[in-house]
C-alpha cells in the first residue's frame, strides 16, 4: 500500500505536537477513521477491554487541562481522546466477549467452552493490580495504532501521560462506568509557530536499539 | 498520504495471523524499514527506554517457542522480533538520553539542567515496579506503530503476549544486558490456509467502545 520510503516519510511527519492550531479542525470523517483505528486496534484476546472517550465539551476540557501541567494540546487540538481501560473483568465481561465472538463466527457459544476455562483460568490467575496493568498495556497499542493511522491522514497527535488520572477519573466520571484513564491524546493540525516540528528526531541509533541474535 | 477509504482497508488487512507462510521472506529493506518503525516509534520524554532484539538464529527461536505455547508463529515467520523494557533507569540513562538530545539540537547539555531535574523527579518517584510498568507500556506503542507500519506494506504480524517472559529473558540473556521482555511480535506473510484472514472481526460496534462527553 506504500512503499519503503513512503513509510519513512511517515514516519518522520509524525512528532509529538507541542502546538496545535486551534482554527484547523479534524472534519467528520476523518475523526471517525481515527475512531475506527481505535476499534480495531488489536488488544490480547482481542477482548477490547478498553473505552476511548472524546471530549468535546469545552468546559470539561479546561478542566482536564488543569489536571495536565497546563498543556495547551488538551484545549487547542481539535480533538481530545482519552482512553482508558476497563476495571472490571469478570466472569460476565468474559461472556459479554465471547457472546460477540461467536455471533461473528455465527458458530454456537457452547463450542467456545474450552476458549472461555483458558480465559477465565489467565484473567483469574491475574491480582487485581496485574489485571490493570495488562488491560492499560492493551490501551497503549490502540495509542500506537492511531498516532500512526493519524499520520497516514497527515494529521498530527501528540500522547499525554502527563496528567493526572485520578482526577481525570473523577472529571469524566469513569469510575461509576468501570473504567479508568491510562493515557490520552490530542488529535489536530500543528501550528505553524510549533518549532517542535523542524527540530530533528534525538532517536538512538539502530546500532543502539536494534540487536540481533 | 492515505485517503480515509485506504486506512479503512489498512485497518482491515491486518489481523493477528496464526499461521505464517514459512518460506515467505520479508525483503531487507522492507525489514530495515520496519525496524526504523521501531526506532521512531513515540515513548514518554522521547527517552527511548526498550531495545529490540531480532531473533534470526534457529535453534533459538525454537527455544522461544517452547516457552511460547508452542505457538509456530515463532519459527515460522519471516522475523521474530522480541520487544524488551530497560530495567535500569539511573541518573546515567538520563544523562545519556539528555546527551542524545543536546547532540542532535546543537545546545549545550548545561541548558537542559531544569529538564533533568523534571525527568529525575518523574523517575525516582516511581518504585521500580511502577518504573517497569511505564516503561512496558512505552515498548506496547513500538508494538502498535510496528503492526500498523507492517500492514501499510502489506506485511503480516502477530503480537505474542503468551509467552514466558523469564524464560524469554534467559535463552536471550537479557537480564545481564539490562533489559527485560515486555512482548513479541511475528512478522511475515499469511499462509494460504491461514483460515483467520478471513474470520471476520468481532469488534464491539463503535456505539460501545467510544463515548462523546
Amino acid at each position: 500500500m506504500l512503499t519503503v520510503d513512503q513509510l519513512h516519510q511517515l514516519l518522520h511527519f509524525r512528532y509529538a505536537t507541542k502546538a496545535f492550531d486551534p482554527s484547523k479542525q479534524v472534519s467528520t470523517e476523518e475523526q471517525n477513521a481515527l475512531l475506527e483505528s481505535l476499534q480495531l486496534s488489536p488488544s490480547s484476546f482481542g477482548m477490547q477491554l478498553w473505552k476511548f472517550f472524546v471530549v468535546e465539551d469545552r468546559s470539561v476540557r479546561e478542566q482536564l487541562k488543569s489536571e495536565s501541567w497546563g498543556q495547551g494540546q488538551v484545549t487547542d487540538a481539535s480533538m481530545y481522546v482519552v482512553l482508558a481501560a476497563e476495571t472490571n473483568i469478570d466472569e460476565a465481561r468474559i461472556d459479554k466477549w465471547l457472546t460477540q465472538l461467536a455471533k461473528v463466527q455465527g458458530a454456537p457459544i457452547e463450542k467456545l467452552a474450552p476458549y472461555k476455562e483458558m480465559l477465565s483460568g489467565f484473567v483469574n490467575n491475574l491480582t487485581p493490580e496485574q489485571q490493570l496493568e495488562w488491560t492499560k498495556k492493551q490501551v497503549y497499542i490502540a495509542l500506537g495504532q492511531l498516532m500512526t493511522s493519524a499520520a497516514l491522514l497527515e494529521i498530527d497527535t501528540c500522547p499525554l501521560e502527563g496528567i493526572n488520572p485520578v482526577a481525570y477519573d473523577e472529571i469524566l466520571g469513569l469510575k461509576e462506568k468501570g473504567y479508568t484513564t491510562a493515557v490520552a491524546c490530542a488529535i489536530g493540525y500543528r501550528s505553524a509557530d510549533d518549532h517542535h516540528a523542524n527540530t530533528p528526531k534525538a532517536r538512538f541509533p539502530l546500532s543502539e536499539v536494534i540487536e540481533t541474535i
